[in-house]
Parts: structure tokens; sequence; C-alpha cells
């Protein structure tokens, strides 16, 4: 029970049943709760208020039930959970006072009490975008700097291909990739991906998948001389045409597999020998293991932002009554860059 | 044409069609032509007498017509070639003299000439079998070594997993892995290889993958830890089961997929997200790019071998009569370690 304090309405996203197949919005319903605004006399929770919420592909995972400790599955009946920028409300916990801006796991309600406020980073540098803490300035981007630069090993001159190239990750990667002097070409689902992916991301090529009958001979097309370096997003149909296109000791860094994670069978990939052929290393990465890196992480990217040496796509939807469409859309490809919530501005 | 020197007769295993799915004896011929045992005037080849014949299931790519210039096709109505041991019979070249012992590759046939003598090694060791330079000593020998030292980065301790473990490759794997102080498993296609591996290989334990109907049942028998190690020799479903048993950080150094190799459509592997929740390294390795340490690697070995803390089993076929049935039977695992055939043993 909550020691005093303001209680008020606080609207949520639950999270319904565990889903099978695609995800769908009635498998999340919106509904109101209450909350007191007070942390309760001798914890260290925090309480926030939730301003941006964080759209990720790996919260799929969440909405299955799961023997796996690494996945926590999502509590029928509880809302759903993952990263966002907040502003705190109430603290019981030393480092937070009322009104710090933090970002990190939080629920997708209005309010969140944050009973491990040692999981989440305060946010010192705000002459860039709050959001940008879901994407570009958070997760998505550690991601994409530990996956490019620890992982791949990347040199200058390589060639580069990443698919779901316009994603969170992806856009991130394939900048990364030319501010090192690479030749980086991306794949996205649309005409328009396609368009940003040439015109605004700077990448050399970019091709919609979905126009693509046959996938190895797109690759052959984008890359006569094959790939180094295949940041992998997707998995699937892709990841075995691009076997087929590695150039020796090329680098694939498994980030996710997003084209298999509603499939009740993964797909097959066949053509693994090339892996030998080619004496390719294909290495899986999770973010989490990057975390101690991340103020080393901010100081590089956000100068990066500050000098316009890189740009960051996102698509915003207004509200959480919305959040469940915008999670969905990830898996359809609906979103164009990051897919963020916003649940207030400030 | 020979320039004069004595012509004798010349048994050859010729290599009859390109072949599709198993390769049966009769894709093979045995027939007798002649040769010179003179070298040419001004050449700086090498003939040579061939001892010992290395039956390797690599040699299955060069069956099939390909386009790849990594695996030169053989060539209908010509000898097979591989990897031999045979004793030089004329020399026009400087670092090789009549008697010299060399491995290398050679025709499969009693007598070779061998036009770029550059790529054959001499063998200064003879108090080892000399049959030795087609496995331990040679590149099966030198495959275990660099896979295992090399691309596995094994480590006291860790749960090492190898399949077709009584093969070249696999029996010598296990020994370093148990000389490193790893917990050893290996698979092997009968109970007879299954007690060699426990019994004179020295590995913790074993299994028949023949009469395992549920691979990942039986790799969760073997290593209720999980494991840290895998050498692929076989891919296909034994690698898909493989990925559900990998711990944190775990490699796979993928060293060949014999299963595989005589279908016409590879095998699906599912489980390749486990690649990404477990972090794995999964790398391709071939031999050849590790020959520049194969001084290193003899002089460790061949202490190894002295000491008695290595051992190494061959399945000895006679005669190039039986060596067309010898190569075939690896494709079924009717060798019970490294098969060779012996053309002659002087």
């Amino acid at each position: 029970m909550a020691s005093g304090g303001e209680v008020i309405s606080n609207k949520q996203v639950i999270f319904k049943q565990f889903v099978e197949g695609f995800p769908k919005e009635s498998d999340m319903a919106v509904k109101t709760s209450s909350i007191s605004l007070k942390v309760e006399e001798g914890s260290n929770a925090v309480v926030v208020k939730n301003l941006y919420l964080s759209c990720d592909p790996r919260m799929r995972f969440r909405m299955k039930h799961s023997k796996d400790p690494g996945f926590v599955s999502f509590q029928p009946s509880s809302p759903l959970e993952g990263f966002g920028v907040a502003k705190v409300v109430d603290s019981g916990h030393p480092e937070f006072k009322k009104g710090d801006l933090v970002w990190g796991t939080v629920g997708w309600e209005e309010y969140s009490v944050i009973k491990n406020p040692e999981s989440i980073f305060k946010i010192h540098h705000t002459d860039v975008p709050l959001s940008y803490y879901t994407g570009i300035l958070g997760m998505p981007g550690l991601t994409a700097w530990a996956g490019f630069y620890e992982v791949c090993a990347p040199k200058k001159g390589e060639y580069v291909y990443i698919s779901a190239a316009s994603g969170a990750v992806g856009q991130l990667v394939g900048q990364f990739a030319k501010l090192m002097g690479c030749y980086v070409v991306g794949s996205a689902g649309s005409k328009e991906k396609v368009e940003i992916l040439k015109n605004k991301l700077g990448f050399d090529d970019a091709f919609n998948y979905k126009e693509e009958h046959d996938l190895d001979a797109a690759l052959k097309r984008c890359f006569p001389e094959g790939i180094d370096i295949y940041f992998d997003n997707v998995g699937g149909k892709m990841l075995d045409a691009v076997l087929l296109n590695m150039r020796l000791q090329g680098r694939i860094a498994v980030c996710g597999m997003i084209s298999q994670y509603n499939l009740g069978q993964s797909e097959g990939v066949c053509n693994l020998m090339n892996i030998v052929y080619q004496r390719i290393h294909m290495v899986g990465f999770i973010v989490f293991d990057y975390f101690p890196q991340y103020s080393k992480f901010l100081e590089v990217v956000l100068s990066l932002i500050r000098e316009g040496k890189i740009v960051y796509l996102e698509d915003i939807a207004e509200g959480l009554e919305n959040a469940p469409a915008a999670l969905v859309g990830l898996f359809s490809g609906r979103n164009i860059g990051k897919q963020v919530v916003v649940v207030a501005r400030e």
C-alpha cells in the first residue's frame, strides 16, 4: 500500500495473453488504474512519469510463455514493459531526485514505480530530443555501435550490407559504416524506405526486398564483389541469400532475426557450408553485454549528432492509446525509423 | 613427350564422371596407363612413386562440376587427386632428390609427375609410420590442431563436443581437448566407434548418433551444463541440435558438414537465433590458411606421439584396386579412423 501522497489515475497498456504468431492489437488493452505518486517509506524505489516509450522487436520474446530465464515473460493482466524516457516524480534513492530525467525499463503506463533504480540511467544532456534516449542514445544506439565497431571489426573500404536498414538500429549501422569509409547497401520493405536510405541516410545503394523475387540476384547486383560485413537484423531467407555472397574472411553480426519471431518454426538456413568456404565469422551479440561501455558510446555519438555527422529517423505515435498498434506495426514494417510512443512531452 | 628414361606401366584410379548424390565405386575405374620415370629435360618437375593415399571428405567437392575457383573439379578420364605420401624417383627441382620422402597432392596412381614441387613437403622424420603424413602429421592433423587451438580458443575445464569424433580429424581434436583439461564427448555412427572413443581415445563420453531418436535429448544427457565448444564435422540436424545446447559465449568451429555433401539441397538449420541468445561465435575455417604454421605444428605433434600422449587410428585399404571403395566408404562411415590407401610400402 502507498503510504500517503497523491493518488491519481494511471492509464496503462495491459498485456492480455501469451501470443502465438503475429501479435495483434487485441493482445493488449488500454485500461486505467490508479497510483500513488509518493514512494513508500523506507523504500529506495523511484516513481516516474513516463514521457517516451520504445517499441522494440525483442519485446516479442516477452509476449510468449518462456522457460528461458533470459526472457522474463510479460505477466497477463499487467502492463507491458520496455525501455522508456521518464521524469522522476518522487525518489527514495539517493542518486535520483524529483525532476531528474532518466531512461531505462519502465511500464507501459503514465506513471511507473521503479523498484531497482540502479538499472536506470540519468540523462545529463538535454540539448538533443529526449526521445533519442529510446533510440540513437539508448539501447538501439548502443546495439548499433557495439555490433558494428566491436562485433564486425570493420575496415575502411569494406562492403557492408544491412537488412532492416531503416530501422532503429540499421539506420545507425549504415551511418557508422559510411563514417568508416565503407561501401554501404541496405534493404528495407518499401519504396519510401529505400529512398530514405539513399537520400537521407547516405547509403550508397538500397533495395526493397519485397520487390525482389531472387534475393541472391539482388545481392549480386548490389555487391558484384561480394559482402565483407553483414549486419543481420532479419535472419531467415535473407541470411541464406547473404551466405552465398560473403567474401573471404567476412563477418556476420547477428543482431536479431525479426523475420522469424512470429513463426511457429523458424525457416531453415541451408547455405551454412559457405561459412567454411569463405572462413566466415558469424557472431551473435546482445547489447546488454555492452552496457558498461555506455558512457563512452554516449560521448562519441552525442558529438556526432551535435556536429551534424549523423541523423536519426523516428516514427512517433501519439498517446498510450496508440501504443499497441505501434508495437504490432514493427512486425509488418509499418514504422519508418525508430518507433517511439509519446506518453507525455514533459 | 618424355625424353628417354624407363617407361613403365602405371595403374591409376580414373574419375569417370561428375557425381550427384552419394558417390559410387562405379564413378571411378582402375586402369593401367604408362609413364616415364625420368623428368623431362629443363623441367623442374618431380616424378614420385606413391606409397600412401589419403581419402578425404572434401574430395567430394571435386567430384562435382564446380564453377567455384576454390574447388577445381576432377577431370573426367583423368586420375583423381588427393593428399599422399610418396618417394621421389627423379627430380628436376634442386630441393628434391631421388629417394626423398614427401607428402602433398599426388594423383591416385602408382607414379605421379608433380609439376609444382613447391606445393609438397619433404618428410624428415621417419621414426613414425609414413602413413601418418596423410593423417595426424598431414592435412587432417593440422586441421584438428588449427581448428581446436586457433579457432575454438579453448580453456581448461570447458565442455567440448565433437561430431564424427572417430574420424581423421575428430579423434585428434578430442585428444587435444583432453590434454587441455576439457570435458570431451564425441559422437560416431556405430557401437564399435563409440567404444573406441571411450576406451582407446580417452573421451569422457560418447554416443552413437544413429541410435538416438532425439539428438537434442542425447546432447542434454551428455552435457547437462551445456556445450562450450562444438567442433562441427557434420552440419545439418546435428548442428541444429547443438545450437539448442550451447553455453554463453560458446564457440562453434565449422570444419566440415559431411552429412550434407551428397544432398542435392542442404538441410535447413532452424535454431540460429540461439547464436544471439548465447552470444555464440560460429567460425568457418580451412586448413590451407594454416599451412604456414605446419613446421610448428609438426614439432608439437611429433613430440606428443613420441611421448605416447596421443594415438592415431588408421583404417588401411590395401592396393589401388580398393581405393574407390575406401573413398566411397567415407560417406557411409564405413571407416574407423583415418582412411588410408596403401599403394606401396616402399
